[in-house]
């Protein structure tokens, strides 16, 4: 895979920001030595470097009740090499949904001689061993896991972390095309190659996303994703004096991480996942509160930008949908210690605008989540050891 | 990538139709050695096998005036071995527009450092090195190479033997999506990795086709490839005596051959020329009509025809272009020698109930052009020799 190199790095404290880096071939062909001062425009991750990094790499699924269709075609695109790790929060009741995602991932994982684990979100299995590990936070009232894809990816990577792995990766399973999510893997995987940190985050902006409702209009920018970047860029300028649109992928669900940084971030709950990260990388390393995590100040956060070079088309889930990202994601941004007076004012009048609140009142404070590191993985791993493998897509195999 | 193993070939005469194979996986990691029970359902292409076969390929994209960014998406998503040849018939008078397709493949190259050719239909040089060259079926009355998809593809073929290819695949200009196209490649390079033969042909079946004019459909079969199908199976059917379904890639404009070949077949102008190409197939090689070359039909042509993972999303022409397609491709079928009244009367049928011919007429005789073999390559190559340097894209940089 061939992709820019990073042009400009804003830093914010110890957090290194790169701007956008487009992806220029997908497919870069075989391994050869490259004069330097190529180097300098381009970078080529070579095909090996890539299946290296994938092995210590967990691929995320959160679903729920997604047409099993796209689920298929998913994780038929998901890199041979990487751990798929579907984590469903699907109906088990009525029709066993959960069911025919585990047997579809069976079918799929028999044929092309791969691992996967699958999980319902709602395990009590799993509820068990959070709280023998200590971590409560994520249990309702009824004693299980919580809804929400933000609770879902925390749980996948407890499970990355038992297997093992460096890299959590997340990909949506509603994706219409099979070669797009191939593509978002190895951007991941060359945006690890680059970093310089043990600490760094791989996020991806898409190079459109076609609107298929009023025929095929290639939108660069979602509106939720246009506010929310807004917001965030705000949010730091105000913090270095310097006006900034430094970010670009507020609300990327395509994203990824090493484990190392995924375990000392705090998350927001259900759709604030994806920009309370960017805030929590704020917050713990952007030098303005006390640092978070000393190993991690000291050898710098890192944040990637890529935009792929297909365009992203998935499941159009309407108006409502766009409101339900929105509230969250600025709700964080607006309750950040880091949030000041003007950016505060930019949030809500962006909210009142899109009658998201009424006009008297504020974003509620969203859920957060204390970071992973506070759950002990000793224990939460004895918990559900002697059920692990039937997490196994592969299970009936053995 | 691994893909089904053919579970059916149907042979007619010295021509192996292999049934349509599922790509199961786009990726499907580092070379390992499988147990032998394992292939025999599904076959594995490792990368190796992939990238040389990809070494040995010309990937030819005829466009006339295309969306430049669809263009550059297309050109973007073939994997790097490959040699690219670009066949232009894009307007040259008031907007340049093969000057913008020459610049944006030059840009591409520089960026990516490889290797393409770009070439326009109606460049003099080509028409004389066709005339020296002793085939002058190719062009018009105005002396100039006809207009037509299929004259395209066949003056690239040439380039592609200058060039010292051993396949061609063909991929058209409209693509949307990066990712699938480089599935493509990789589908001829497994489906040449299968092949016994060296007289060898690939076809693309899509998944999906979605519509898009509609919401979001997911359609699997166009209406001018199910009718062209049907009636190329009818075809089959009355000269083996068994009713067939196995071609389900008639209109494939997605293909592959070996040279080998692509130089033993007689094309038909525009449209009609995938068609044909399976129609020469079986006049050439059935059994029924004397055997077209010798050495093919000791050895066999071989067709296998593979079902991608990502559905085709493409740029929507109407339905006009609909009939466009229809009317020359059923023509081939009808005035070929293999014919027979059932057939003809089938190819009528459906030809009326589309509005396409009026009731009493019927669909003209294509024009055919002899295979290319007739070419004296030498003096082609000799007359376009000094020229051909200035159809490398990286011309400006040598």
């Amino acid at each position: 895979m061939r992709i820019e190199s990073p042009r400009y790095t804003e830093r914010v404290g110890s957090v290194r920001i790169n701007d956008v880096q487009k992806v220029l071939e997908l497919d870069s062909g075989r391994a050869k030595e490259l004069p330097r001062e190529e180097k300098i425009a381009v970078q080529k991750t070579e095909e090996d470097t890539i299946k290296d990094l994938e092995e210590k790499m967990a691929i995320i699924i959160p679903t729920k009740d997604e047409k099993l269709k796209l689920f298929e075609g998913v994780i038929s695109g998901v890199p041979h090499e990487c751990l798929i790790i579907v984590v469903s929060n699907s109906q088990r009741k009525r029709v066993d949904r959960f069911r025919m995602e585990r047997d579809t991932l069976s079918q799929f994982c028999h044929f092309t001689r791969r691992q996967a684990l699958i999980i319902h979100q709602k395990d009590p299995i799993l509820a068990e061993a959070l709280r023998e590990a200590g971590y409560t936070e994520l249990l309702g009232e009824d004693g299980q896991i919580r809804d929400g894809k933000a609770e879902g990816m925390m749980i996948a990577m407890l499970i990355a972390m038992i297997a093992k792995k460096n890299y959590v990766g997340f990909i949506d399973a509603d994706n219409y095309f099979p070669g797009a999510v191939w593509e978002y893997v190895r951007c991941y995987a060359s945006g690890f190659s680059m970093a310089k940190s043990p600490y760094v985050m791989v996020r991806i902006l898409w190079r459109y996303k076609p609107k298929i409702s009023t025929g095929m209009y290639f939108k660069k920018w979602g509106r939720v994703s246009e506010i929310t970047n807004r917001c965030i860029n705000s949010l730091i300028s105000t913090k270095t004096g310097f006006e900034t649109e430094i970010i670009k992928t507020g609300n990327a669900g395509e994203h990824a991480m090493s484990l190392g940084l995924a375990k000392i971030l705090p998350y927001a709950s259900s759709y604030a996942v994806e920009p309370q990260e960017l805030v929590s990388i704020f917050e713990g390393f952007g030098g303005v509160l006390p640092m978070a995590h000393q190993a991690a100040a000291k050898h710098g956060v890192e944040i990637f930008q890529i935009e792929t070079r297909n365009p992203h088309l998935h499941e159009e889930k309407g108006e409502q949908h766009q409101q339900e990202m929105l509230l969250p994601g600025l709700g964080v941004i607006y309750h950040s210690p880091l949030c000041d007076k003007d950016t505060k004012q930019m949030v809500l009048d962006e909210l009142r605008q899109q009658n998201a609140i009424s006009q008297d009142k504020e974003p509620s404070k969203p859920r957060l989540y204390p970071p992973l590191k506070k759950v002990d993985l000793q224990q939460f791993t004895k918990a559900i050891k002697e059920h692990i493998d039937s997490y196994s897509a592969l299970e009936g195999e053995q």
